[in-house]
């Protein structure tokens, strides 16, 4: 009788699109104007449609699924957690919650020993500036101009991407500020050293005349993720690091797309040396098999909560489903070598077949990246390097990139775009022959930027 | 290699217990102390600790595992989903996804055909009002003290009790209202009817005064949960309605812990028959077993966002997972009768179980309900009403009703309390025998309540 209880009755692609289209309501689109790809499977860094095209993702859908799709042992590891005890209240102790936090306590940098589990990143950062706020007793909070930190009322108030526009006026106490960006450089710098240490400076500036004491914390995505692929040049971090312990404000790292091997380490951050305040994480912990998310808490904000109580929480806090798939998935990871891996093929394969890229399409302005995370930004110029399509165009103004996309997709690659730019952000499980595919694909898609290039 | 990487080193207790007070970070508490129970397994209306102690559940966890644990069925279909495909992005469309929104369409009321996932009921309600906004075009929510809504940012700012004030100042544009509740009756009430009618009136005076363009929703708890299990008079549900039609605010109904057969209806509001704008839902629409919630929304809202982007979303918006977890839910709740199963039992067992307790303990000021959805008011005067412990008892003042939870629990049941109540709210697959255990360990630990009796 399973079997008629849980299987849709759909065999065809067309009952799965009539009732998508029916009935769900789909996320940041509007309804009439989208026709949802059915995708009827998918195994390590393919999926397909019901038709059997299949394509190699660069996306890991939205840069969560950093172990492929469907990793036979942690799919076992589900089953088997499902067998056992699918879920118990935060309320309670569990084994799998229990060796959850302790494999995510081991593996962050520092005293980072607690681990305070949600169903997603806008939660974890919501609950990091909770943390943040009553451990110091302030209320401010500074954010980033470019960066996309969740969709709650709290997260979409630290986010700096246009997705906030609609929701404010939002909840109150966020300032904004520009981090570093050299090939956009909000001040005027030339070189990585100078923007570094212009971007700190803007900080500093900016923190004087808020007011030190009522800044609670700055928070961060360590690498910029959907709004560029920024990283931050060396000692930004440290820098950033320097001011927190000067004026007491807690340091929150949003490692949500960063984190668990995206950057080739197991934190961005430990690129850098650099131990924040809170991390918070979500996507690659478990490459979003089960919804979970967290934040990681350094020894001094836990022992704020010690004897006051936190004044967060939800239902499914520290769920055993979710997290003993973040168990088994960190152990693959271990066994598997995938760190590593994301630090190898993005270092041997990805980075220097993207530069090819760039030495051969005049549309492309720059690549950066590292690990696993990289950008493409696209131009019409290299020389005043207008983008490719306008920041934030909507209608016929994407059509550049749109062709791009496309292109791809034609060819069997699943691109992730943004803007004016091409990420390319694969499992961190990738072959060096499929990473080498998918640049061959974009290679031939470029030809489609390059037509609309207008620079000598 | 599977069982070696998934299963934690833990065989007994001490370590779950160990690694839980070194490394997990516990919601609404102080860390240092609390000593969370390390269970170690759970099936149908029990679970049971370390020690073999097995415990009748009267609080299904978070008041969400409607279908019992580790229901065999229901288990099946998420390893088999597991198995097919964990995880897909929003913008693509999925059998699992077509098919849950479809018959969550389907049973809710008039023509709300679109549903919205989320990963829990916070994120729900934080959606459910930016649809309001947008659709109305109007900014300010009226919430009731008497509500709990969730704990991000926008959700806790909906929120009236005591949860939400380490929060303040949130997010702003919330204005609050008195529900009806005619034991404590804000408007000096002595009759349902009398309360109904007053609590009405209470709202249009409110409106009158704040503006009525200026409101886009009324959010309320269909029956009101955790802040006291409050079923609002006939004609309430109904005169809300019709008060939103009259100004064009948007009814939004909190169905997280009310729905899913929890009242003994698929809805909460079908015992009124009336039809909101939207419904938001978690908990047991899948009994929690993967994190899953959602937003069911008419027909208008949705047109609001057939051309115009839905400025919202998140990772995991219709997790393939949690989506086939709801429809394998769904489907065996039809098959077994456990909505009919949760009325039945309410109506019969324990209802009059209760009210037979109330007769017995003079401790017993109220008792209330239906469905699986019961609560009993401990009072220290039936006359003054006097509650057993203050509003947000803290410390030794909790000492009668912790002492009352004690007694439950080492006679073998779970309860759930709040402030100075104990709520009945058991799975909904509770045979008539196990309902009949729990209320007589309930007739002992509330001769506890008693010995603080101080009226005549």
């Amino acid at each position: 009788m399973t079997e008629l209880l849980n299987a849709p009755t759909y065999t065809d692609e067309a009952q799965v699109r009539a009732s998508d289209r029916a009935h769900v309501f789909h996320s940041w689109s509007a309804q009439a104007l989208i026709d949802p790809l059915p995708i009827a499977g998918a195994s390590g860094s393919y999926f397909w449609d019901y038709s059997g095209t299949r394509y190699l993702d660069f996306s890991s859908q939205l840069v969560n699924v950093n172990i492929g799709y469907q990793h036979p042992k942690l799919v076992a590891a589900i089953q088997e957690q499902a067998a056992k005890l699918c879920t118990i209240a935060p309320g309670y102790a569990n084994d799998a919650r229990s060796e959850a936090a302790r494999l995510i306590a081991e593996l962050a940098p520092g005293e980072l020993n607690h681990v305070f589990f949600t169903n997603g990143g806008a939660e974890a950062n919501e609950n990091a500036v909770r943390m943040a706020r009553i451990h110091t007793g302030r209320h401010k909070v500074l954010a980033a101009y470019r960066s996309y930190h969740g969709a709650t009322a709290g997260a979409i108030a630290l986010t700096g991407d246009p997705r906030r526009w609609a929701s404010e006026p939002g909840s109150p106490g966020v300032v904004r500020y520009w981090g570093p960006y050299l090939y956009r450089s909000a001040f005027h710098a030339t070189t990585e050293a100078e923007e570094c240490e212009r971007a700190l400076q803007h900080l500093r500036d900016l923190i004087m005349v808020e007011g030190p004491k009522t800044i609670a914390a700055i928070v961060l995505e360590t690498v910029v993720g959907t709004n560029g692929i920024l990283v931050p040049p060396d000692g930004y971090l440290a820098g950033v690091r320097q001011i927190c312990d000067e004026y007491g404000i807690v340091m929150i790292a949003d490692e949500v797309m960063a984190g668990f091997g995206r950057c080739g380490e197991w934190f961005a951050i430990d690129h850098w040396n650099v131990t924040p305040d809170l991390i918070t994480f979500a996507k690659g912990v478990n490459s979003g098999y089960v919804p979970l998310g967290g934040v990681i808490i350094s020894r001094a904000i836990a022992e704020t909560f010690a004897h006051s109580p936190f004044p967060g929480g939800l239902t499914y806090s520290g769920h055993p489903l979710a997290c003993a798939s973040a168990v088994a998935s960190i152990n693959i990871f271990k066994e598997e070598g995938i760190v590593e891996n994301a630090r190898t093929i993005g270092e041997d394969v990805i980075g220097p077949g993207l530069r090819a890229l760039a030495d051969k399409h005049p549309s492309v302005g720059e690549v950066r990246g590292l690990g696993m995370f990289w950008g493409i930004e696209l131009v019409r110029d290299r020389a005043t390097r207008q983008p490719l399509v306008p920041y934030n165009a909507a209608g016929s103004d994407t059509k550049p990139m749109t062709e791009v996309a496309t292109a791809c997709k034609a060819a069997g690659l699943w691109p992730f775009t943004h803007f004016n730019r091409v990420h390319v952000v694969p499992p961190c499980t990738i072959s060096a022959d499929e990473a080498r595919e998918g640049i061959a694909i974009l290679d031939q898609a470029l030809e489609v930027a390059d037509k609309y290039y207008t620079g000598s």
